[in-house]
């Protein structure tokens, strides 16, 4: 049996007979000593083999190869000093291996190395393929411990700290109204019905809430059929919690105390409470986005006021017809950003342009107040109206001043967009810095212009404050979503609870108490009978272990993740199925393979 | 903000100032004089108003009413000697409300009530229908309390005593070779392509040891579209384990001292270890079932060799066809038990009818060795033979003997039913036992009649004993099932990841090269690449849960379970749905509802 796990070894073991199970990470053979190094999911330490030494398994060390299972019973010994690997935690230390058993090989040529020693960049499909060779390597199964890590923090805290209760919903259920497509499945025993996958918990959480249960979590898998985006997966994870009888402030207090909570068990990093508040028209104000990454500077500037009657008419024509004229001022900008990359076919006009915006105007701020712009700006632009643009904007010599100008729903996104590439470019973002903030007071509604409605910005069951009451639709949200790092990894609000507010909610998005009695009805109906006032709020587990785990994709954090195609490279799901089984659902697929185009006459 | 859970408050928070949340599980009024007992998920404390003492709660506490939500504020006092409810672990004491603020009324009459204080049976497809009231009571916030302290306390022994890693496997997968139907969804993104809900993680489980993680688990929802039975859910709850390196003994050894952890933390039983272990061979011998309920006797007796040659055809011939005839000894039977209830008709003959007998033939034991049986069966059984058949039987004046004739799985599953009937009914069954056993020694094939082929009794990834590798067909399995009370909790085994042993038994089940690599091709190939030797094992959670909480149905273990109809009663789910999303998804359904007949000419 395992006495250790190989990574856990040190010096203080020095002189235990060890048992070791693992993979063989490398076989070195020095002058006929064989160095193996022995992996298992801790780590890596050294095995040494002699014909001298240890007999007993040489021939067997000999034969080793890269990626073989092997169990390694042996003695502890201090490295000399000249052979100590000061960069492995196990360096201090070897194994001299009185046994070497063989428990299986390799029988195929390996697709990639494992080793990290080897290190060689692979391509994502063939990881994906072999994700059980991928997950062997040092980087990913470091990302599952820290998913381990992430998960067991929470619950901890939550049910040791807070009396959170687990509770396990349903994954064959209703369409929930999350707005997403909803992944659905036939019943076989109820004909002619379907199950849907959940998106996420919501109306179940309501449901405990109205149980009873006060406190409720779960780390629970959600579903979307959305259409494909880098980010995204069609099943993915979220910690989901609903709380009863607590006021918006005593809940993102407690999530403050859970993230610290997670970021100081698994990281050993201490994130400073209360995490910094910004309202949503402030953050949209000077960022541009309701999830602005706050580790640097690049805040941007309205002077829709200041340009209002400009003669540039690309100014005052956005603020006339109801829109803004906002500056990004990114100091040293003249230095690093060239005309070119702005002017159409540059690279941040590509960026603009991608967020719907035109082009991007701009000033290069010079010596004593100089500036240097189009013509038209120039021209347009009183000495008090530049002295205010400079004084407002903070702008020095060397300054540049970007601007979109336009309808707010395209001047925001692009200066985010452009903000974001320009920090990334010009190095402004700090290694290791953790801004965490709380984003609140969203709005009530937005403006569905295609359905001529007002639509829910987050769900229909979010409660407006209640000195908006008055006025629904101008209302704001007693909603609030926490951004990392220009991430948003949760979000949550205040639900209503009064049947009446419910109904006048209901009325403002247009939708007929038929319809919501379609909908929702059993919810509605729920609500009648004693319901807590309660809310919650929910985490992106994937996005969040991506986070802090350092990496760039979702699927990094994702033990078996699917490609952006929606499939699994291991398995090769989904698949066709035989033709018995739809038989038996009742169900037949509609889909025909186009036929390939043909030559046509004439 | 809640100072204090109701259910948690004693004599010591005598003087204590408390906020409360909860709701109202009865209101008295004692002659001007409220009494609330406020209830929440931990429990009911009383709070108390009157006009003198606390002016400022007596008229909204006049006012409540049962299940209505609420907040209050007030001082512990002692309750005076003749007012103590020694029923309550709260009532020593009570609440006098300074404040009572009024959360929510309900507005409709409760379809039952809620308080235990009323208790009323409640059929359950009202309990089901309004889940979020069945939960506010106190049995089933008590079970759901139950499964929250049994995962949490699974997860506290994997985790800090043995090193368990948890990862979460995909839902939307490939079929998984567990036989029985799967449930499947269309895939948008890939044309005419299906995901399927995993039966099991078994494919990925084994996967991930494969990739190095070598102690696995998961609480694991899986997904079965099986025919309607009454102890089943088209979803359920698996703890899910799966561990490299571990000899069978030691994989039982930690399963052991897991349960154990697990009745320790949640019930403080000690359950004492080793677990008795019985072979498949011994289970079935002695009590005709694989999961043998040993909290009572009534142990089956063979006795083919003594009836081979008997004149009595119904038990030789039984023998001679290869079949079999069995005894079920019943102490004090011929008092319990009536010829009528043994004979055609009887409720006793129908149970061994429902198991596929013709019948039970039966000998009464009387004083001095006489006996009573009919005609046949007498006359045909020599002095000796009846010696004998009493010797080995234990048989004593007014013992019954039933008989099973008869093929072994015809003999086996009847007697078993018949024993667990009449112990039932002779209440031979010891209240709070908990009798933890082992079942090994598997046969690893048993023979499908229907396709002229043996298959594999678990999975074919379960592996041989070693020694029995020379035969394959005869071989038994390395697989264990953990019994608890006669249920089947658990059930593992080690398993094969020699690619040799793994083709020999594709060869015995008729699995031809091409349809196992069909089926099973990835974790074919991921086998050649160093695996592990490894074994798990799988818990049904729901049954665990609900034989803890004494409950008959899992659904009593689940906050939203399905119907025997595969129906949720809360969400109405399945549903129909809109054509549009059907032509998304290009699939389309066949069923069409069945004309009702109509009347015909002639």
């Amino acid at each position: 049996m395992r006495t250790h796990y190989c990574g856990h070894l040190r010096a203080s073991h020095t002189g235990e007979t060890v048992t070791l199970f693992g993979w063989v990470d490398r076989r070195r053979d020095h002058g006929g000593v064989i160095f193996v190094d022995l992996r298992d999911r801790t780590g890596i330490v050294q095995i040494v083999s002699d014909p001298e030494r240890t007999p007993g398994s040489f021939a067997t060390a000999n034969d080793l190869r890269n990626e073989y299972v092997v169990r390694i019973t042996g003695k502890v010994s201090q490295r000399q000093d000249g052979a100590m690997n000061p960069k492995l935690p196990t360096g201090e230390i070897e194994i001299y291996a009185d046994e070497i058993e063989l428990l299986n090989a390799v029988r195929k040529q390996l697709p990639f190395q494992v080793s990290t020693a080897e290190a060689e960049s692979v391509r994502e499909e063939l990881r994906l393929r072999y994700r059980y060779l991928d997950l062997r390597r040092e980087r990913m199964a470091q990302n599952l411990q820290t998913r381990h890590a992430v998960v067991k923090a929470i619950r901890r805290f939550l049910e040791d700290e807070e009396q959170f209760m687990e509770v396990e919903t349903p994954i064959l259920t209703r369409s929930t109204p999350e707005g997403a497509r909803d992944f659905i499945l036939p019943s076989r025993v109820n004909e002619g019905e379907w199950f849907a996958l959940p998106q996420s918990p919501q109306l179940f959480k309501q449901i405990l809430m109205v149980s009873g249960v006060d406190r409720y979590y779960q780390i629970a898998r959600c579903f979307r059929d959305e259409d494909l985006r880098a980010d995204r997966q069609p099943e993915f994870t979220q910690l989901d919690m609903e709380m009863s009888f607590l006021t918006q402030d005593e809940i993102l207090d407690l999530n403050e105390r859970l993230v610290c909570h997670i970021f100081k068990t698994v990281q050993g990093v201490e994130v400073p409470r209360p995490f910094p508040r910004l309202t949503y028209a402030e953050a949209m104000d000077r960022y541009g986005t309701d999830k602005p990454d706050t580790r640097y500077g690049l805040e941007l500037v309205e002077v829709s006021d200041l340009v209002a009657d400009s003669g540039f008419k690309v100014f005052s024509g956005a603020v006339k017809s109801g829109g803004m004229v906002k500056v990004l001022p990114i100091p040293n900008g003249n230095e690093v950003i060239s005309n070119v990359r702005i002017k159409p076919g540059g690279d941040l006009f590509k960026v603009a342009a991608e967020a719907g915006a035109k082009g991007l105007a701009y000033i290069r701020v010079r010596e004593s107040g100089e500036i240097d712009t189009i013509g038209a700006i120039k021209d347009n632009l009183t000495a008090e109206q530049k002295q205010e643009m400079l004084r407002r904007t903070g702008a020095q010599p060397g300054t540049l001043l970007l601007f979109g100008a336009g309808p707010d729903d395209i001047v925001n996104p692009t200066l985010d967009r452009v903000r974001q590439a320009i920090a990334k470019e010009m190095k402004l973002i700090p290694a290791d810095r953790l801004n965490l903030l709380w984003v609140t007071d969203f709005p009530m509604f937005e403006w569905n212009a295609d359905e001529q409605r007002l639509e829910a910005l987050h769900h229909p069951f979010t409660a407006p404050r209640p000195s908006d009451l008055d006025d629904l639709k101008t209302a704001l949200a007693q909603a609030y979503d926490l951004v990392l790092n220009g991430y948003e990894i949760g979000g949550g609000s205040l639900r209503i609870y009064q049947p009446e507010v419910q109904r006048q909610v209901f009325e403002t998005i247009g939708l007929s108490a038929e319809e919501a009695q379609e909908k929702f009805g059993f919810l509605l109906e729920a609500f009648e009978y004693g319901t807590p006032p309660h809310g919650g709020i929910a985490y992106g587990l994937d996005r969040l272990v991506m986070l802090m785990a350092g990496e760039e994709s979702i699927r990094d954090a994702i033990a078996f993740p699917k490609t952006q195609q929606a499939r699994c490279l291991l398995t090769d799901a989904p698949s066709t199925v035989d033709a018995q089984q739809l038989k038996e659902l009742q169900v037949a697929s509609t889909y025909r393979p186009k036929p390939k185009p043909e030559a046509t006459e004439n």
